[in-house]
């Protein structure tokens, strides 16, 4: 993959200020409707930051949401729930030890996908689940979003995903958002062929600066939270809130 | 099923002032995540709506999403698209004939369920469609949204369900959302029993009267809309705009 | 103002077959946060909608909220609640007799701006009255939205104004939300001026388009609900359910 | 004030393993629609949390947006833009040191008060300016929210909030959001008395608890964070993206 030329200069090999975070891990899931990642417009987005943390020596793992059968739910394992299949507790493997996630979504209507909601329900279904601390067992991961359209809503579904992730107990970095959409009404989708050989919005430097930045600070938060974040205050063992019960169906309320 | 006495007031048989409106059909739509709809707590309010249409004359279709297997995407039919199987063309012969839509959701970290993002992206996918005036074939029906969850987000669930169907081409009447939450926190859920064997809810006063309001004005909305609504200036022949184009992913923007 | 061709030919006095709705009303507001209504890109979108109101007989008065000192508050005085200055009363003059609102607003960080939500709060503040059928003083009055940017927002925007206008008691017609935004990153305004003569948007067929649609939406349903809604069933008198009380600081439940 | 026997106990003097955060600054800033501070609901969970905050060394600066004239616009000093008045440049000293900003909203409608909308947009105009590492000023920094109402919108709230401060460069802790409302229709208002002397709402262990994580993960990050960032990958002078430019109405486009 080409990064923008920006972008490039900020990584290694030929970038030597470049820090090296080889050590930390990231998971890319792309919450489009499409059958095939392929045909993603959001997945080339993705690819570009994907790119730039693999250059700084970040392990990647990508996830296509439809490449599986994800049970509708939220409990962790929705197959001892009546569902016939469910490949979250595979997924979620791949989720969990992640420093960094990184959520992809398309716009329909102007929101995230039906795809991403499920992702965000079976990110829930999780968080009755504590660390050896007491916290979440999302402290010390960091997120953020990547949105694509056609025409409206990057903000809407940005802050949907940033609020989800932050409730659930990961640190969302300084601009942690980037996307891409063209001017109101019908027209071709982020890197779309144009006739002139180049990609629809690739010569856009702030959809660019943006996926860079956004890399970078979630890598950066990453390498500072390595090691989590004090269970001073927030250990929810302490808590034992009246009302809480294993058995409640409101994930974040089991414990 | 029954409803509060003031609702109960507003119907037949015992008030002869009511409305006769035999001859419109309402379908409900419930996004329930839960696989039965015996066990979700959006369907007992739904019932009550349904319940008040009934008695009205309102034929009532009743749709409880997670029986059916909806494929993902923004097409009319996905297994023209590669999908397996996709129960969504039988369920629109049920939706589109309808004068009256209401979608009930749950609530899950504040936002409607995945299963009702499925729902707005089907019907999204028909948007293409024009009517034999030239109007989305949306036009002349009303829509409204019934939402239920432990413990915030009947708004934020309402307005994203109520602008999807405006701007799809439903009306919306005044005051078509209802609902009921329960105080921040862990708690029980609309329509489950009480020690005293009352049920969670149903005293609740303003969800009852919300619900009656929504249920009549859903239905003199329907009636007033019954024979459509003038072509005059919406017609969408007319516009042809540049960039539309029949094989567009976007379905508003096919034609 | 030049109406898009195809806008302008749906219009008297050249179309004969235009419908003539003369003893309508409209007020439109414009919140935008530009202290002048002439540097408003909102207001040039919001003019090309009342210019064809306009031509269809409708009386149109409009309002640039910056114009008027509009306190803060839910309250229908805010003198009477310490504020040393209210324009509200004359304004809600001015917008409670209308059979159409339309709200103009700009994005802001992808939202609508403060302003508008002050409109919202000071419409709220009124859903307290009710008209002599026992509805909300709303009845039968029909709302929309004009949503200007620079990159993205007016799904968000749209959804927010149409959900609080029908949750008050407005019929939301269908398609009633139009916009313009340009690609993600800066650029110019609609209406600004292009090196060619024409304008920022202007070109853009899809925003006339959806400019024209929920102009004669907006008139046809205004016209439709000219003498109100049935009261069978939404009279809010009937209810005066535990906990209403006139001293309530929520506006919507002082009745 | 009196805090919850389970915060209480997170604090020193007591708690000798409680972090001395002292040098830390934290500003509150509460959006309330009342006049005076003495009268917002919001203000009671504020305090627990800048109790908290003291108790921890940090130094805590109150601010009350309704005790200001602060003018609309998105310009660093509006009275240079033709405003009479404009207090926002001396609440900018205040809010622009403190290592972090907690963003007090009562709902209305379900969503974040105007007043809130105004702190949002001055906040946004200031996004222009950059630190002497080329990021926006807001690096380094932490921010929260704190919602209180009625019945709904606790998490639409902080939503917009937490995507606001985090697209200006805010960094979000885990779970930096915390409120109060009561279930669905009217009713008292967090810390009204009720009749055995207690005040609603403080019974709550939930909104107690979420309130004592907020407040200490706030402190831990930015703590964590009092260094800054590394501008490796995010120094937006590099960029001097095409189409920035000094004089744009969009503020993160001036540079």
């Amino acid at each position: 993959m080409t990064l923008h030329p920006k972008a490039e200069a900020t990584c290694g090999p030929d970038n030597r200020d470049a820090p090296d975070y080889s050590g930390l891990r990231a998971v890319f899931v792309n919450t489009s409707l499409k059958a095939a990642n392929g045909d993603s417009h959001t997945a080339i987005l993705l690819e570009q930051i994907a790119t730039l943390m693999t250059r700084a020596g970040v392990s990647v793992d990508n996830i296509h949401m439809r490449d599986h059968h994800v049970a509708y739910g939220v409990q962790p394992d929705m197959t001892e729930h009546g569902a016939d299949r469910d490949d979250w507790p595979a997924l979620w493997k791949r989720i969990k030890p992640a420093n960094i996630l990184v959520v992809g979504t398309p716009l329909w209507l102007g929101e995230e996908s039906s795809v991403c909601r499920v992702l965000i329900e079976r990110l829930y279904g999780m968080s009755g689940e504590l660390n050896d601390k007491g916290q979440s067992s999302y402290y010390g991961r960091v997120g953020g979003s990547v949105v694509t359209g056609n025409e409206d809503g990057i903000k809407h579904a940005a802050m949907t995903i940033g609020y989800a992730l932050s409730h659930l107990g990961y640190t969302i970095p300084p601009q942690a958002d980037c996307g891409w959409i063209g001017e109101a009404g019908p027209g071709p989708s982020y890197g779309d062929p144009k006739e002139d050989g180049t990609k629809v919005g690739f010569d856009n430097d702030f959809t660019a600066r943006n996926a860079t930045i956004m890399a970078w600070n979630l890598m950066h938060m990453a390498h500072l939270l390595r090691d989590g974040i004090s269970n001073h205050g927030n250990d929810r063992r302490v808590w034992q809130a009246e009302g809480c019960d294993p058995s409640l169906p409101n994930p974040e309320h089991r414990v």
